[in-house]
């Protein structure tokens, strides 16, 4: 309990509640007419791609000396602002916030209860200047007591329906198509690809395995405890009303040491609670690849980095620059944000 | 820390800090020369071989109705005991002790500091009269300090030495030949294997690897806390005095849900700290298989169940049978218990 109030920013710290594919085998792979095909399209032809493209090869070329070797290609990815946006707040409070209207019929006192009264108003203002254990008491209430099973179902029902308050779409469609690529030329080559958030790791195991194509077993996130009780009707699993494991700053490297316990070659983040797993992933014996995916483009997307609460971005972006990490600017970078088409 | 002070005995308690394969598709295989090849040739042909064999085949077979999509084949395994032999005490208190010895140079004043003195003294019946969070806080300073990646390396140099007290072998030699078939035998069957053990789990991950041929991330065990700190030489992982997770008794299906998210099919354990285990496994919708490894033979290795401390079956049993699990005799059922030739 004592991890989450040595974080800075109200934002991150809240977020321990929260969080497509096609299939080459190299970036240009020789089709059948003899053309090559681009396995990371919606990039532009920049200094970023082709160093992306460049570590890849290299690491899985048994010919050249930095050569990893499959079992050891571990690539972790950080997920709000890193694989989907994250504005104007994590999309995970969006689902608490719903969920705690719709518990709200059993609680008709929140109406005049804080933090439940700026929730069911939709206060922000008020939101923000709430204490923060108080907040994070009342989301607790919200969100434990069920199964892991039936909560994932909820979070599921809720992703396939509801919609972002500005951009209005899903908020599944507001996932990176430039990513959804990265992972995928990852994979085809033989790179195990791993969420490690700090939203929820219900919440994710509920809404993203089919968004990214990725087992529950390669999402890493911050989790309430549990306990496991025989019930008149069987064994269960429940989610109780305190925190167990933040899995935001420390925690990152912490988490992928224990659930993976390899280190990751390849790490990517938007964030400074991204950094301690990069720092991690840049000190060791394999080559390695640090990327921070930098929000540029107001138009397109958001514009943000070091003044903004949600996906605070400074003293990262000092060390990306200074250690030469891969720092992709949305704007310059990426043809396109979003999935064109993207239904379902 | 709470937890452990709950848990009923000395042993199991303790192992907090504790803690090969060929390869044919199923069962009878079909050989070139159209003879069939047995998968798990040191399993009798008794009616226990017959239910394994039954379960994988008809839950792999697509056009029955218990077939599980091969995401779902989740195979979860308790280790000592299960796995590898477990007396006359858990192969890690040898490490431990053996750790302690050696560390015993920096602490003179241990000679006549109990429980040090009792382990240095191989005085196995003053460390059982020791009470638990003293010996539990001595284990913890001797094992704390390093990173994980020392102490396994640690780990590793003393598996591939150090050898059993009475059987004059290796402890990686105590395997059992039937249990590496059988984990073979359902990777072959696109079962996902995983270890779930009340072992420490940078110790299993020191000496298990190669052993089980089990990837890292499959391996689940109870752990110290760990902090991530920024040293003149870089961003290390340092291992704690402090327990963080027991992963025995209601741990097991707690850190199975937390880590792979999904509940297994089939569960394999020989003692009341898997039962919780057991139980969720046998209370789903797949078809499950939930098996004890019954310790019955004394000759060939050691014969025990209710009355012992290591490895106590007692209300495992009683459920096993009264719910039909499947209980392996080792002296019925198995041809051999240790792998002929197991040299390295």
């Amino acid at each position: 309990m004592i991890r989450i109030f040595k974080t800075n920013t109200f934002y991150i710290v809240l977020v321990l509640l929260l969080t497509q594919a096609c299939s080459p085998k190299s970036n240009e792979r020789e089709t059948e007419g003899g053309l090559s095909e681009d396995a990371l399209p919606s990039w532009n032809n920049t200094e970023i791609k082709n160093r992306i493209i460049s570590y890849v090869e290299g690491v899985t070329n048994p010919s050249l000396p930095e050569y990893i070797k499959p079992e050891d290609r571990i690539a972790c990815f950080d997920n709000d602002g890193t694989l989907w946006s994250e504005k104007p707040i994590y999309f995970q409070f969006y689902f608490v916030f719903d969920q705690i209207k719709k518990k709200s019929k059993e609680h008709p006192e929140w109406k005049n209860q804080q933090p439940y009264k700026a929730i069911l108003e939709g206060d922000h203002e008020a939101l923000m200047n709430t204490p923060l254990p108080k907040l994070l008491e009342a989301i607790q209430i919200a969100l434990a007591g069920d199964t892991p099973e039936a909560y994932k179902a909820e979070v599921k029902a809720w992703i396939d329906t509801a919609k972002h308050p500005t951009k209005k779409v899903r908020f599944d469609q507001l996932v990176y198509q430039p990513m959804l690529e990265l992972l995928d030329y990852l994979r085809a080559n033989d790179f195990k690809t791993y969420i490690v958030s700090g939203g929820g790791l219900d919440f994710m195991r509920g809404s993203l395995i089919d968004v990214y194509n990725i087992p529950s077993e390669q999402i890493l996130g911050s989790t309430l405890k549990t306990e496991f009780i025989e019930t008149d009707s069987g064994y269960v699993i429940i989610r109780q009303p305190e925190l167990d494991f933040i899995d935001d700053k420390d925690g990152k490297p912490i988490n992928i040491n224990r659930v993976i316990g390899k280190k990751p070659v390849i790490c990517v983040g938007n964030s400074d609670g991204d950094l301690a797993m990069l720092q991690w992933t840049s000190d060791q014996e394999h080559k390695n690849l640090e990327m921070i995916i930098h929000h540029t483009d107001s138009v397109r997307e958001w514009a943000y980095d070091r003044d903004s609460k949600i996906g605070h971005l400074d003293k990262a972006l000092d060390q990306a620059k200074a250690d030469d990490w891969v720092i992709v600017s949305m704007k310059e970078d990426w043809k396109v944000i979003y999935p064109q088409g993207n239904s379902k």
